[in-house]
Parts: C-alpha cells; structure tokens; sequence
C-alpha cells in the first residue's frame, strides 16, 4: 500500500473508532459532550495515532489491537489544544481552521472540555472493554508511557517552560529541551505504545523509541518553519504569530534555510534508527518522510 | 486508637507519602513544580487518601500498600480545587486560608498546575516504582475507577452541570445528581480503590461501594450547610458565596435544619451499609462521623 492510501485508510479507521470509544453527546451531559467532541473531530492529521497504529503493525501486530490506545493518544492530544489555546495561555482564535473550543464554547467549558478529554483517555486506556488481547501488565506499562510524557516530566513541563520563555532570551539548546517535552515526549509515547503493543523486544524498542524522539524534533522544526512559510489557508490558522509573540523557533535561531536542513537531516536519521527493521517498518520510514513534507 | 489519634496518625503519613512521591521543585521546571506543591501543600483535609487508606486497612492490607492510590486521588482532587477556583470558572480568590492558585502564579500557570496533577495521578497509579504487592490487573481496575470517577461521567462532568445550573432553576433531584457527580463520585472511588487493595471479595466491595456513595452525598451537604453557618477563619474560604451565586444547595431547597436532618440520616445509612463488617471497619464508621461533625 502506498503512503497515501495508508495514511487515508489508517485516519478513517482512526475516525470510527474515536466516535465509537467517546461518548455520545446526548442527555445531561449533552453541552459538555459536545464541546469535547467538537475539537476531537474538527479535521486532526491524527499523526499520534497513526503512529501507533504503525508501530504497532511494523511489529507484527493487527492494527485493531492498536486503536483504544491510539484513540486516548488523540484525546490527550486534543486536550493540550484546547488548553493551550485558552485565552490565559496562547489566546488563539483559530485552529485547523474553525474557531477555538473557548470561542466556540466560553472559556470555562473549554478548560472542563479540556479536563474532560484528559481524563478519558485515561478511562479508555484501562478499560476492561477495550482490553484487545493486550495483558494487564502490558496496559499499564503504556498508560506509565503515555502519562508520564503528558505530564509535568513531559508535555505539560514543556508548555510551562515554553510560556515562561516567551518574550525572553533563551537558546538553541534550551529550545530543543522545551520542544522535546511540548511537542517530541508524546510522538515518543506514540511509537513506544505501538512498539508495546506489538509485543517489541527490547532492541526494537529501544530503535522505535529514537525513532519516534527523532521524528518529535522534525515535527517541530516543521511546525516552526510552516508558521512562517504557510497561508492560514494551508493552516487552519495564523500564521507568523511566532515573530509576533517573539517566540523562540528554529527559524529564529538557525535561519529558514537551515531549518529546512535540520529537518531533513534529523529526518533521516529517524529513517536510520530503524535500519535493523525489515519492510514491515516501511510505513514508519515513508510516515518520517511525511511529517518532513507535510504543508499543514 | 481513637478517631482523632487515627486522624492525625494517617495524615501524617500521607503528608510523606505526597512529598516523597511528588517531584521536587527544582531544576528546570521549578516553577510549574512550585505552582503544583503550592495547591498540594496547602493544608487539606486529606479526606479522599485517608478513605482509601482506612478501607483498605478494613480489609485487612497493610496501610502502606494503600499510601501510592491515596496520594493518586490526593492529586486529583487538588487539581479539580486549583481548576474550579479560576476565574473562568468559580473566580475564588481564598481557599484554606490562602490565596487560590492562580491568584499566587497566575491563570495559565494554575491551569497547567492543575493539568500536570492530574497526569501524575495516572503517572503515580502506573509507576513500576509503585507497585506495592498490587497485581497489574488490580492496578488497572484501580485506575479505571478512579479515572471513571474523575472524568465526564464524574467530577469534570459534576462541574460542567453545576456551572451550567448557576443561576437558573433546578430541581433537588438534578442537586443530587451534580453533587453525585461533582464530590461523591471521587469518594466513592477512593473507598473502592482502598476495597481493591484490601482484596475485598464482591459482597464487601458492594457494602464499601454504598459507603462511599452515602459518605459523598453526605460530605456535599455538610459543605453546602459550612458555606452558611461557619466563618472565613473556620473554612478557610469565602462563607456566603453559594447563596450570591444563586447557587443549588442542600440547604436552599430544604431549609437549614432539615438539611442537617438529612446529613445526619445519610451518614447513618453509610454506617448501615457497612453492618456485615466487623470492627476492623470502625475507622470507617467514625470517619462517617467525622465527615458529618467537621467545621471545615
């Protein structure tokens, strides 16, 4: 299968199995529901789940077994957007193009929309209905994985550090240290649940956990140069905003050109981390070359 | 030993369980760390770990194997504090005394307290670290219930009902259901957390179960009787805040007296639910009465 298909097959299986899994915006709960359904389905790449589902396959598994995982993945992923949307932290208005949770919602449903979608990922992760042949201890070593590069060590760390840098000094160094809890711990977390998931031993593990480290940076460094090279059209949303709120980025330090090389290098070296991997983690190498090229 | 000996002697061992597991405010992240010890240390009540404790220890298990799932729910419960007091939402200024999260680091500092506390919980819950004689498929039957409880169908749910209620009519039937929501489902599951630890077989599990659910509803009626009869200095808090809001009470719908009428049944039927058990469960049936005769 080629990566395009791939990519398009792996998101619809994504996509009905998010709407399965969440609960449906009905009765009492209705409002509440709702808004954490709107941000889950307003269009994602879906890139975390995609990985997982990808490492997982690369590892001999069936993809079924990796989708109650995936699915949290996204959850948390969704959650960090709303939050760091809100007005008190990026006061963003747009995303993916649509308004944001709080434009949509108000600020505090967006905060429990938030909370709410944090939480149940949690919920399904360690449900006995969603078990998919997995054992216990296997479950819980990917809830440790993925709660531990969500929280203060991980993603929430990276986006307190990343506020508080604003607007300051800082360095390239320190810029790969806020990038890599923001952004690289939970496509990390993704690769290494798939990886777990496809019962890897610990060679392949420890080649899908550089792997994923190494695809995070690109990630980012990508996400750096398209808020300046993109339309908000391509975006879903601002762009330049980083200039404006004189955030620290790749482009800011090394220049656009050199970002691109960065990228590309870092890219690569992703795609060799795997080089003791057959053909089945051949969509692992054509997703790296994906998250390099992608323009939004 | 007696219940206030009892008290103090958990507390006490909680308050070192929750700094030794909570990661120190220093490096690179002593800021958020700082912002997250801030709401932790405080001064609570400590009432959710000490249920776990004290029912696990009704059945039988070592109070130590219950200290990890104790501080687990300690975090949750900070968290839900540190988000319901921001402006967006209840807007609080005081909580035990002192200044509210975001009024001491600011609103998206406190927003992220909160986050990070909530994904340590599930960090802690999972931490191979932390297994303390528990089988991976108790820990994860732990977690599903206490993130059950946490999420829609809980605690975030509880509070987008309660927000949504403000202001606006409502009935004691849909009171019972937010409170259910909002303070009794986290209570409930810590009784049910320390259940699993203890390894109470189904009938226990469903005496404890009902316990916890009678404490909860109990809890949240002596709250809402506080917000009326007691001071700033006693609570802690603003006193008075809930009739301003226009807020759901127990005691707005029935009345002071009758409110205290029902507390007082309600702790009693919790009692009732615990009479299969023998006195290794009199810690609880004192902390039922603890519960009802708090001043704070």
């Amino acid at each position: 299968m080629d990566i395009k298909s791939y990519l398009t097959d792996t998101r619809q299986l994504i996509e009905e199995a998010l709407a399965q899994y969440m609960l449906k915006p009905e009765g009492i709960l209705a409002d509440h529901l709702t808004a954490m359904h709107y941000s889950l389905f307003v269009g994602g790449k879906r890139v975390r789940p995609i990985l997982c589902v990808a490492a997982a396959e690369a590892m001999g598994a069936e993809r079924k077994k990796a989708l109650p995982v995936a699915c949290a993945l996204e959850y948390i992923h969704t959650y960090s957007l709303i939050h760091d949307d809100l007005p008190a932290m990026d006061n963003d208005d747009l995303r993916r193009g649509k308004p944001t949770n709080h434009k949509m919602f108000g600020e505090a449903a967006a905060i429990l929309a938030g909370d709410g979608l944090l939480t149940v990922a949690f919920e399904l992760l360690s449900d006995p209905g969603h078990e998919v042949g997995l054992s216990a201890a296997e479950r819980l070593r990917i809830i440790h994985i993925i709660a531990r590069a969500s929280g203060p060590s991980g993603m929430v760390g990276g986006q307190a550090l990343d506020l508080a840098a604003e607007g300051r000094e800082t360095s390239l160094d320190k810029l790969k240290d806020i990038h890599g809890r923001k952004t690289g711990a939970l496509i990390t977390a993704s690769v290494q649940s798939g990886a777990i998931i496809g019962r890897a031993d610990e060679r392949k593990f420890a080649a899908l956990s550089e792997y994923g480290m190494l695809l995070g940076i690109t990630f980012q460094i990508v996400d750096d140069i398209l808020n300046i090279t993109s339309t908000p059209e391509q975006l879903g949303k601002a762009v330049g905003s980083d200039a404006v709120r004189k955030k620290a980025t790749y482009p800011a330090f090394l220049g656009l050109e050199e970002s691109k090389t960065r990228a590309y290098e870092t890219v690569n070296a992703a795609i060799a981390a795997l080089a003791d991997l057959g053909n089945e983690a051949d969509h692992l190498r054509e997703l790296a070359h994906y998250v390099l090229t992608r323009t939004r």
